[in-house]
């Protein structure tokens, strides 16, 4: 199966969690490789695309457990072209939204290894679509922006932008965002945005587990505490979280109207057909 | 093939121009297919996917010509999914990403239609990754925003919070920039962003034909204009566009240093393997 020549690595964005929003260009490269370095969030459902005789490494962080650092991995990625292999390197949603595919990236092309960078569906629209919440809207949301909580602090003076970016209509979505939301929601409500805005923490967005809280700004950390919510899980902001009663279908209308404040499974696509 | 009960519309984005950044999900969807309803920018060879039975309607615009009236397209989608029929809505990029996908699905909801959105792969992210720019990369962009070009005026206050934004660490892409490219360098550079940021305009992201003009910001629609590209186009601003010359291999970064100030078609993949 190898060849003599120098190997290939494709960097592939596995999409947000639903492993059919894999692409059919993301399949094809599975087909063809010799090794998979795969991340924690990746749906091991994915892999039903590779050959059998594939080697799968996972390099991913699960909670508690330590995740192999991104120079190690740079360092399996070159090695294992350089010994001829086609290697596919499959990261959750997107390489480069928050996947650091570019440090990845750049040690190849200094290595001389030939790559390509696959780009998959992120989990920051995604996610939200699959809890009928559209991050643009005509009349309502002009621009969206994604940030990542992580590195958000109470007094970071971004939030000030945020609050405007949000008020002239906007969306921002907040990824990694379950730890430090009531940080967030201090930021913003600090920053002058008015703490009734809309607001939804999304856990496990596209899977078949997903669990969708919705509410206020200044309540959404009670509830998310109420309903439990784990990781991963992520943060909308802003008005276009008003439209999902009006996206749900008439069927499940009735639903979410009692049960907004609640966690809740939504229903799989095809339920109610 | 049709079945007595109420029909099914899935609103499907078919991804950012390459055919085969399209979904499995999507794919699967095609396949299912009676009725395509789909948008000019979609590429044809997606159609692969389809029955040969399938009928397919485009209602796209094109240049100079008309498009279909939103609630036309949306009384189309009601009207064939009650005679039965599964329908795709083919959408290009992602449909809840400036693609209008909201509309449609809350008229499905209103006439009790059930339906499925099936997020795509945006070219917001995707075309500036074929030209190898992350829009977000570790200790450079730890944010970034979609924003259309189209609604954008020079003295559009929102200047000022893009100023802050690209500063603090952030990546802004502009769709549908080439018409409004002069206004929005000018509303930047106005609200005091540094007119040599790095900013890049990308023609047909993804496809075979892309091209792209990368510069300072200041002199980006000169170069555009010499290049003369066209659209459809995008504008990516902030220092990862510096991050070009890092990614592409060390094979093609000498043609890059000579010619960045040209459009240039982006090697395809695989072309230096």
């Amino acid at each position: 199966m190898k060849n003599q020549s120098k190997g290939f690595v494709a960097i592939v964005g596995a999409g947000p969690g639903d492993p059919d929003l894999l692409t059919v260009k993301g399949a094809a490269h599975l087909a063809r490789a010799h090794v998979v370095l795969m991340d924690a969030l990746v749906h091991p459902e994915v892999l039903k695309h590779c050959s059998p005789t594939a080697r799968i490494l996972d390099v991913g962080k699960r909670a508690g457990g330590k995740s192999t650092p991104q120079d190690v991995i740079s360092g399996i990625l070159v090695e294992e072209a350089k010994a001829g292999n086609y290697v596919v390197r499959l990261k959750g949603g997107d390489p480069f939204v928050f996947g650091r595919g570019g440090e990845e990236a750049i040690a190849l092309s200094e290595s001389g290894i030939p790559f390509e960078v696959v780009s998959g569906v992120s989990s920051s629209v995604a996610a939200a679509a699959a809890c009928h919440i559209p991050v643009t809207h005509r009349g309502m949301a002009r621009h969206f922006m994604i940030a990542t909580a992580s590195s958000c602090h109470e007094t970071d003076p971004l939030y000030a932008e945020y609050r405007v970016l949000i008020e002239s209509g906007g969306t921002i979505v907040f990824l990694m965002a379950l730890g430090p939301l009531p940080q967030i929601v201090e930021g913003l409500t600090a920053a002058g945005l008015d703490d009734e805005t809309p607001a939804a923490m999304i856990q496990n967005g596209t899977l078949e587990g997903q669990r969708i809280v919705s509410g206020q700004l200044q309540n959404l950390p009670h509830l998310v505490n109420a309903a439990n919510l784990g990781a991963p899980a992520l943060l909308v902001v802003g008005q276009v979280v008003s439209l999902r009663e009006d996206i749900l279908s008439a069927q499940h209308r009735s639903t979410i109207c009692a049960d907004h404040l609640e966690a809740q499974p939504v229903p799989p696509p095809f339920a109610f057909s």
